[in-house]
């Protein structure tokens, strides 16, 4: 008989349908066994003979035939979506039977330590808060292409391996390239920004690379970037523009799409205000020493705690969960970076801070091929490097900018996690990929 | 004056507008001058007196401001979608110069050799033509995403960066990872089949890496991999059927969407029957035997001019370009594949072909937990080196399968080019990343 999928069993009240999932839980009371069956789609309950159910354990994989039926008012279960029938069960087929488990999928929340979870991460995925997870980050992913494509944005696919590192080496992997040295690409920057040479408007979904001898809670070794660049600039405010009607795009969706996972984890869409609000660097950090005592206003960057701070005060003086802070310090950035007119000590760059931490960075792009040769030089790069990138800019190319967001920094705070390795499928550190790597 | 993109000048007749972008041609007659104005949306004519136009250059990025008016009947371009209007000008503005053009980017095919081509890769995607090829690509890999989302699949992003090569190690690249040893994944494969064990369909569009040192025209060391893995299968055709209708759609949308470009190197979708025909390496090789005298009956696989031999049997004796082509032998083949229960010499994989060459491998994955990990033993691999899959399949896992295509290889053969590289943004081999690697 063909399969009807979980959810599909409520509109099937008084047919015979066949089932298939995983034995998510099972309450034995011996003459009449509860099966609560685990598909894509979500859970219902099965109910049965002992003799036909209470051989099951958890996390077989099985087949019921059986008949769906209303359950009496009183035993309807309001936490199942299914919970207003139940299937009774009048034939049934182990397709895949599972060994004990090792940690226990059946509880609301994984009540295990990150490094378990990550030791068990393919069962950990069969756990319905660890796929709200990455079905949420499907829809990140998923609304900021459609509103990159919404806005004419080309997509393209960025390339990993580069043969060079002109923003800097002490980061970067290595890779055995034939008997040649190439390297995993930090961002797609360059690329993305070439690119609008000639098609103006493109976006990447993409993989990059961090070597960060870092184990903090906020750092992956690989990681997924959301890359947006456009040209044609009027004003370098119209990056900021973008970049806000994308992230509420991106809110828009998941708010539409993922009520159920957003539920899961009592979380919420970050707060936002008419228009997020912008800070320059020093403006910021005055406002830190206002708040706090602590003088952080020669610095070049703002510190975690600094981060936290003016994202406190965005919140409670402007209403708004995200605030951009722009004008950091020129020398302080890759060549690339546009210096303000007015005072070119500070450049056009700006990043996005939401819920306490650095979202996204971008800003304005040189555009003059004059002006980047000699910053190329300046910064100490080998034109050769940058050949391409220089290339595409010889010839005629507007005022540009952009911006990168990292999908699971996004997932991690909209969702309240700990972790961002708990945001990632296959997060990848100074010490595990997929195994811890001194069991290597 | 706010922005009008070059296609909406059709709609702006009698109106004065300003539009922006690249002198894609200028034809100068002294008094008067004509310029073709390229910008993401196309090409329109620019008419204005030498005073205003003559010094301008191919590639330097302007500013127009001009009337919009019909041209005469006799004078409407039809090679051009605005052809039936011009701009007259009014009022131009620099916005950036260009140098002189290495390659003549004006003519309608760009008449460069594969090399030069590459060393002016940045220069190359502004022209119609090579613009066209990204166009489809992305076209073609949105396709795919649709087709996979309504069929139920999750989108996930798989990592490139692993720490064993349990497929076997002669083409992968080596990446130093802090103290220690790790590898660009050269397919998803194992990912994508332990989520099936949690979330039943998943798909993937990732970077893959081959360190072939291979220097022919379908061959490169990063490519993009379409990638989609599903379980609950009644039977291994399931793979097949899936396949096709993903094939179907991409066709579906890039010839709805992609009629200009498709038009520019004049080429068709490729020639599909009611149902892909299929195969067996042994019947497609007896068939080759007898169209061609040549004995290849023994032989592990097809040769690229076996390929070539089945695909013209197919459009002969099946009307069609494409053909699928299974049961290949298993002691070829990774430990994870099904061996055909009537004769496990031979598995349950499957090629796609298409106009001569490979699209796609997949077929149907082994799920039985102890048939996985004798067979990893038999192929000589380390449990440690598998050990998330073989976790994933340990506890409950039902019959799975799926497939990965090539959107290079895609973009390659539907439009007829000649190099793989010319379908890669920026294609990575043996010679080049970027530049030509000997010039480092």
């Amino acid at each position: 008989m063909e399969r009807t999928l979980v959810k599909d069993t409520l509109n099937k009240v008084g047919k015979t349908v066949t089932v298939k999932g995983w034995v998510n839980t099972k309450r034995d009371h011996s003459k009449i066994v509860f099966i609560d069956l685990r598909d894509r789609t979500g859970l219902v309950q099965i109910v049965g003979t002992g003799d036909l159910l209470s051989s099951l354990k958890p996390e077989d994989v099985i087949a019921i035939e059986g008949l769906v039926k209303v359950r009496p008012e009183k035993l309807v279960n309001p936490h199942l979506e299914t919970g207003t029938v139940e299937i009774e069960a009048l034939k049934m087929t182990v397709l895949s039977p599972s060994s004990e488990l090792p940690i226990d999928l059946g509880k609301e929340t994984l009540e295990v330590e990150l490094p378990t979870l990550l030791d068990h991460r393919s069962l950990s995925f069969r756990h319905p808060k660890i796929q709200a997870i990455f079905k949420l980050q499907a829809v990140v992913i998923d609304a900021f292409r459609k509103a990159m494509v919404a806005k004419d944005f080309l997509e393209f696919q960025a390339p990993a391996i580069i043969n060079a590192v002109p923003e800097g080496g002490a980061e970067v992997f290595k890779v055995k390239y034939f008997d040649k040295e190439a390297y995993l690409s930090q961002s797609p920057q360059l690329y993305k920004s070439l690119l609008t040479t000639a098609f103006e408007r493109v976006f990447s979904v993409n993989q990059m690379f961090r070597a960060e001898p870092s184990t903090t809670s906020r750092h992956l070794t690989e990681a997924t970037s959301l890359d947006a660049e456009f040209n044609f600039l009027e004003s370098w405010e119209d990056v900021l523009d973008m970049e806000e009607y994308v992230v509420r795009f991106i809110f828009k969706e998941v708010e539409e799409r993922c009520q159920k996972e957003l539920a899961l984890f009592e979380a919420t869409i970050p707060l936002m205000s008419n228009k997020f609000p912008i800070l320059k660097l020093r403006e910021a950090q005055e406002i830190i020493f206002k708040r706090t005592g602590r003088d952080c206003r020669e610095e070049k960057d703002l510190a975690p705690e600094d981060e936290r701070e003016i994202c406190a005060w965005a919140k409670e003086e402007k209403g708004s969960d995200l605030i951009f802070v722009s004008h950091f310090l020129t020398k302080k950035k890759p060549f690339y970076v546009y210096p303000d007119p007015a005072d070119p000590t500070y450049c056009l760059s700006v990043d996005l801070l939401c819920r306490g931490v650095e979202w996204s960075s971008g800003g304005q792009r040189l555009n003059d091929y004059d002006t980047i040769l000699k910053n190329v030089k300046e910064w100490g790069l080998q034109e050769e490097d940058v050949a391409l990138y220089l290339q595409a800019f010889k010839y005629g190319s507007p005022q540009l900018g952009g911006f990168a967001l990292g999908a699971e920094r996004i997932t991690m705070y909209i969702l309240g996690l700990k972790n961002v390795r708990e945001a990632s499928m296959f997060p990848r550190d100074m010490e595990r990929i997929d195994i811890h790597l001194s069991a290597q």
